[in-house]
C-alpha cells in the first residue's frame, strides 16, 4: 500500500457550478457569489470577519481600525470580495448598510477560544431562518472532526443541512479537525486529518468546504499508517486533500498573518492545486484600508488567471 | 504588537439610536426607554432587583425595607429611572401596579450564588412571550463568556435572540467573563476578559450590553499577550472595553456597594468613556429611600450632560 | 452590616389574596383552598401525601392504616382541609371519589430518596394539563434551591410556570435548599439557606411557598456572614424567612411526627409569625382516624384565628 | 415502630376493575385481557418473550425452539393466555398472525444487560402510537426505582402515562428496583427495595403493576430500619409488598426456571396473597410445547380458584 | 445447557418477503431491491460507501480512483447490484445521475473513527425525510448494540423505526456489538456478541440485518458460559446467529480486503448458511474497474442458485 501512498497525488479537478447537482436554490445563490461578484469567473475571495467572537479583540489589535466591522464591510465592497462571513450580530447591524453590495455568508456557530479545544464544539446561536431573512446567500458551519463532541455535532449539522435543503441555502463547512483524539494523530494540521476532513466535508453534505492546507511537523509520525510515510510538499498535500474533498469546491484559510510575498505564493499554490477560491481574513484586514485594497487586488490577479 | 497595544484606546463613540439598523419594534421599544423616561436624552439610568435571586435575601440586610421589592418599583417610578430590571417573579407580582410609569427590563435567566461558579451557566426560566405579555419594554439576559458551559449558553442566547427578532423586543446582554478557564487568564475583571465579553455581546445580537468596567489586579499578569502589559486606568479602561462593544451602547452596573463620591465619580469617567447609561442597584437601594432618591438625582444631572 | 442584622426581623405581614395580582383562573381556583374549604377565612391547612414516593411505605408504619390512600383521602374530607396534594398516581385511582369535596393539589414532580441528595434534582412526571383534567386547584412543584442541579431546575419549573400561567392554575412551590453546596454552607434547614429558598420562590413565580422554618444548629458558623452571628429563635426565624418570601403566603410544613404539644406550639409561632397555613401530613395521618380527626381540629382552631 | 413492624402483614385484597377508576378506553382493553381471555375470571397470565432483548439468545438455548417467536405466540393462543408481552420488534413481524387470538402488551422500553446495571435506564424505543396501530391492548414499560439516572425515568414515564391517557391505554409497569444505590440498602430483591417499589409504581400512576417476591438474603441487614429486623415468609413478603402496591393489580414475574412443583407453589402462594395473576415466562417455553401446554393448564387451574 | 449449545446449530431459513408481513410501502420499496435489481431472484448484493465517513480516504489508498464515488456509483449500476448504500452528501451529489438506476439506501448516522469506540454511539445527521426526497429504497442505520451509550442508540432508532413506519421505509440495521462491556465479554466479532446483536436487530424491529459472521479467537473463554464452551466453525457460526435474527433477513459484510478465492468461499459459506445476501465494499472497490465488476459477476453466480 506504501507504494500507492506515495505516488503523486490525484490531479486537480475544480469541480464547476454545473457539476454540483444543486437545488435550484443553491444554485441561483452560489451563481450570485461565484459569477456575479469577485472575478466573476467561478472562483472566490471571502472575507471573514468572525474572529472578534472566537479570538477575541486581540485579533484587531495589529490594527485598530478593524475593531469596527465598518472596516470589514467596506474592503469588502469596494475590494469586490464574493462574500463576507460573519455571525448574526454582525450582520443584523452592519450588513443592512451593504446588503446587495457584497453577499453574505452567515456563519451559525461560534465559540470563544476560551475553553480548551480538547472536547471542542461550536454550537450555533444563529439559524438558517436568521439567513434566509437577512438575505444571506450562504450558511457557515464548523464542524469538529474527530472532536469527542463530533456525536453533537453530526446531530447539529444534520439539522443545519436539511434547513438549508428547505431554503436553498448554499452550506459551507468549515471543516476543521479538532480535539484530543485528533492531537494524538499527528494534530489538527496534519496529513491524515485535513484529508479525513476533506471527506467528512463532502460525506455531511456541504456544498463548499473551508479547508487548511497540511503543514509538515514533528509530529508526523503519529499519523495512521500510511500517512506516516508519506512525504508531501505544501501543494501536493493541498492537491491530496482537495481531491478528499470529492467534488466539492475548496476554500483555502489563510490563517495568521504572513508575509506578503507567502501570501501570494500560498495563493498561486493552493490555486494550482484546484481550490475554488481563498477566505482570508486578518491577512487583510490586519493592516490599513489602503493597503488591504491593494492587497486584495494582487490576490484577485491570480483568481482571474483561474476561471472555470 | 506591544506598541499598538500601549497606544492610546481608541475614542469614545456613543451610539445613536438611529445607527443600531433596529427593526420597528425594537425601535419604538428602545425609544420608549431611552427618550420618553429618565433624562429622556438617550442616556439611560437603570434600577436592576434581580439580586435576590443572584446573592439572596443577604443584599437587602444594610436596608431591610428594600427587601420589599415595593421599594425598588417606588424607587424606579419617583426617582425617574429609564428602566427597572427583574425576573419574572417579581414582574407578575408588583408590576402590575407600576406598569406604564416605568419601563421594565424582563431578566430571563438567572441562578442562586450557592454553587461555585467555576462551571456558571444561567439557565431561563423566563421567556420573551412572557416580556411581550406583561408590557416589558426589553428583555435581559445573563451570558457567561468563556465558562465551560458556553455551549449551552450560545445555544439558548440564539433560541431568545430569535425570540426577539420576532417580537420586537430589545435584548440586553449582560456579558460576564466567568467560569475556571477565565480565572486562569487574569480572571473575571481583567481587561483580557471584559474587553472579549464585550465583543462577543455583539457577536450575539445583545442590543444594549451591560458591562463591568476592568480592574487592575496582581493577576494581569496571567492575562495572554498582549494584554499583560498593557497598563490602563479606570477610564481608559472603560473606553476600551467600550469600543470592543463597537457599536453597542453600554450599560455599566455599580456593581457592591461604594461610597457617593467613587460612585458618581465612576458615573463620569464611565459616560466621558462612552457609555450609554448606568445600571446601579445595590448603590441606589441599600439605603432609605429619601436618600436613594437624592443619589439618584446626583447622577441624572450627570447623565444629563451626556445627550445624544 | 452586623448591626443590622441582629436587630429585630421584619413585622408579619400575611398577604391577602387581593394583594397578589393574581390571573382571574388563578384567583377563582385559590379563593376556593382558602375561602370555600377549611376555616374558609383564608388561611389553609393543606395535607400532603406525597411520602409514598418521596420516602418509601416506611412512613406508613407507624399507622398501617395509612398506607390506603383513602384514609388520607377521607381524613382530608372529614376533617375538612383546605386541599389534599398528591402525585398524579394517587389523584387518579383516589381523586375520583373525592373530587369537588377537598381542593387537590397536584403534585407535579417527585423522586425516592435511594440515591442521596447530594445532587438533588426533582423530575415532573406529572404534567399542568393533567391538574386541569383531574380538576385540581393548584399544582405543587419542588424546587431544590442551591443543588449542583438547579440548572435542569430552572428551566423546568420555568415551563411549568408557563404552563400554569395559560391555564390559570395556581404554583405552590416547595422551597427546599439542597445540594452538597448547601451543606458546606451551614445545610438545607440553616436560616442562610431556607431564607434564600425563600426568596427564590418569589423570584420565580411561586403562587404559593412551603417553607420549612430554619433550625438553630452546630452548623451555623459554616454559614456565610452575616447569618453566622444571627441568633434568632423559633419565631422569629419564622418571621424572618417569611419576610423573604416578599408577599407570597407561606405554608409551613410538619416533618416528622413530633409531640402534639409541640406540633400545636409550631402552628402558633408560624401563624404569629405571619404565615398563611399550614401543610401537616405525617403528624396528621401517623395515627389513627378519630385521633388524626381530634387534631385537625386543634389545629383549625388556632387558624381560626388568623383570619384574613 | 419495630413492634407495628414484626405486626402479621395487611389482609390480602384483589382490586376489581370497577375499583379501579379507569377511563373507557382503559377498561375496556383491561376487561378484555381480564375477561374475555385467560380464565376469564379477572385473573391473568401473561407470557413474555422480551428475554431476546434483556439478555440475548441465551434464554433460548434449554429450548432452541423457543428461539423463534412463532413458538411463544402459538403457546399464547393455545395456552389461552390473558396476554403476550413483546417489543415492537417482534410484535410488528408475528402479532399480524395472532391479532386478536391474544391480547398484545407492547413493552415500550428495554436494555441488552451487556452494560452493567448500576445505573440502569432502560429507554424507549416502541411507542403507545405503536401500541395502538397495533391492536394492543396494553403497554409495558419498565421503571428501575432508585436508579442514579431515575430522574430520566421519571420524566419518561411521566411522558408515556400521559399518552396511555390520551389514547384510553392501560400501562403495566415492571416495577423494579435497580441500581448502585438500591445495592447498598440490602439489594434488588430485598423487602425494602420491592416494597418502595411497589408504592412507586401507584405514585407514577401505573394500571398493573409487575413485582418480584422479596427474597431473605444475607444482605437484610443492609436494609433500612425497621425493614432490616423483619422477617417475613415468602407468602408474607408477597402480601406485604402487594399491599403497598395499594389497589393497583400485581402480576407477579416467575424469573429464572425453577422446579414444576416450586414453580405452582410459588403461583399458589402469590395468589393466595392477592396477585391478580402471574408473568410467567422462562418457566414456560424453556420446555418442549406439549409439556408448555401441561404446565399453562396447571398453572390456570391455580387461577381458577380466585375469581373477581 | 451445555449439551444443548453444542449440538446443531438449527437449519437455515432464509425469510422470503411474503413471510415478512411488511406494509405496503415497505413492501413495494424491498421488492424493488431484492426482485427488480441484481440477480432479480430474491437474494441481495449491496455495495457500500460509507467508509470514507467511517474510516476515512485511508480505504481508497489501494485504488486512488475509488477515491471519487462515481467508481462506486458506476460500479453498482454497471454491475448490476441490488443496491448502493451511502451517506446522504454523497447521495445528494452522485445519486441524481444514478437515480433509478440502482436503488439507493441512505445510511443515516456515522461517525469518523478518530475517537475511540469504547463509548461508540451512531448520531443521525440524515433522516427519513431525506430518503423519501431522494428516492431511495431503504435507509441503514448502525446500532452499537451493548455499548454505555445503548440508552441514546435505543431512542434514536425508535424514533427512525416509526418514521419509517409512517413513510413505508424499509430499515437496514447495521448490527455491530461495540464498545467497553463487550470488549470484557470477547469482543466484538465473538459468538456471543453477534449473536445478541442479531437478536436486538429483530427486537428493534429491523427490516433486513447486516450482520458479521462470528470469528474464534483468543477471548473466547472471555465469553458468557455457554458460549465459551461452543466450538462453531465459520458455517455454523453464520446459522447460529442468522437463526438468532429471528426471521430478518441477513446481508453480511466482506469487511477488509481478503483474497479472492476466500471471499467467494465466504459468499458461498453464508449464503448456504441462509444469508439473503451480501454487503461487500472493500473488496470490490478496492481494485479497478474491470476487475471489480469481474468480481461481482462470480459472487453474482453464487447468488443465483439462492432464488427465493
Amino acid at each position: 500500500m506504501n507504494q500507492v501512498a506515495t505516488e503523486a497525488p490525484p490531479k486537480a479537478t475544480r469541480p464547476s457550478l454545473d457539476d454540483l447537482n444543486l437545488s435550484t436554490g443553491k444554485k441561483a445563490r452560489l451563481h450570485r457569489i461565484l459569477y456575479e461578484f469577485g472575478c466573476k469567473n467561478g472562483t472566490m475571495l471571502a472575507l471573514p470577519i468572525d474572529q472578534g467572537l472566537e479570538h477575541g479583540p486581540i485579533d484587531f489589535f495589529p490594527n485598530p481600525e478593524a475593531a469596527d466591522p465598518h472596516f470589514q464591510f467596506r474592503l469588502a465592497v469596494e475590494g469586490g470580495y464574493n462574500a463576507i462571513a460573519c455571525q448574526v450580530g454582525l450582520a443584523e447591524r452592519y450588513y443592512p448598510e451593504y446588503a446587495g453590495k457584497v453577499p453574505l455568508i452567515l456563519k451559525l456557530n461560534g465559540r470563544t477560544n476560551i475553553p480548551p479545544s480538547d472536547e471542542a464544539f461550536s454550537p450555533c446561536h444563529g439559524s438558517v431562518e436568521d439567513a434566509v431573512r437577512l438575505g444571506a446567500d450562504a450558511v457557515g458551519y464548523t464542524f469538529y472532526v474527530g472532536s469527542p463532541r463530533q456525536t453533537e455535532d453530526f446531530i447539529q449539522v444534520g439539522r443545519i443541512r436539511q434547513e438549508c435543503e428547505r431554503y436553498g441555502m448554499p452550506l459551507v463547512v468549515w471543516g476543521y479537525p479538532r480535539g484530543k483524539w485528533v492531537e494524538t494523530k499527528g494534530g489538527r494540521d496534519s496529513l491524515y486529518a485535513v484529508d479525513y476532513a476533506a471527506r467528512v466535508a463532502r460525506e455531511i453534505g456541504a456544498d463548499i468546504v473551508k479547508l487548511n492546507v497540511p503543514k509538515r511537523s514533528d509530529k508526523d509520525t503519529d499519523m495512521p499508517k500510511p500517512y506516516d510515510e508519506m512525504d508531501l510538499d505544501y501543494e501536493e498535500g493541498a492537491r491530496k486533500v482537495f481531491a478528499s474533498a470529492v467534488n466539492t469546491p475548496v476554500l483555502v484559510s489563510g490563517g495568521s498573518k504572513i508575509s506578503d510575498e507567502d501570501l501570494l505564493e500560498k495563493a498561486r499554490a493552493v490555486m494550482r492545486a484546484g481550490a475554488t477560491g481563498l477566505i482570508f481574513g486578518r491577512n487583510m484586514w490586519q493592516r490599513p484600508m489602503d493597503e488591504a485594497l491593494e492587497m486584495t487586488a494582487k490576490v484577485k490577479e491570480i483568481l482571474r488567471e483561474y476561471p472555470s
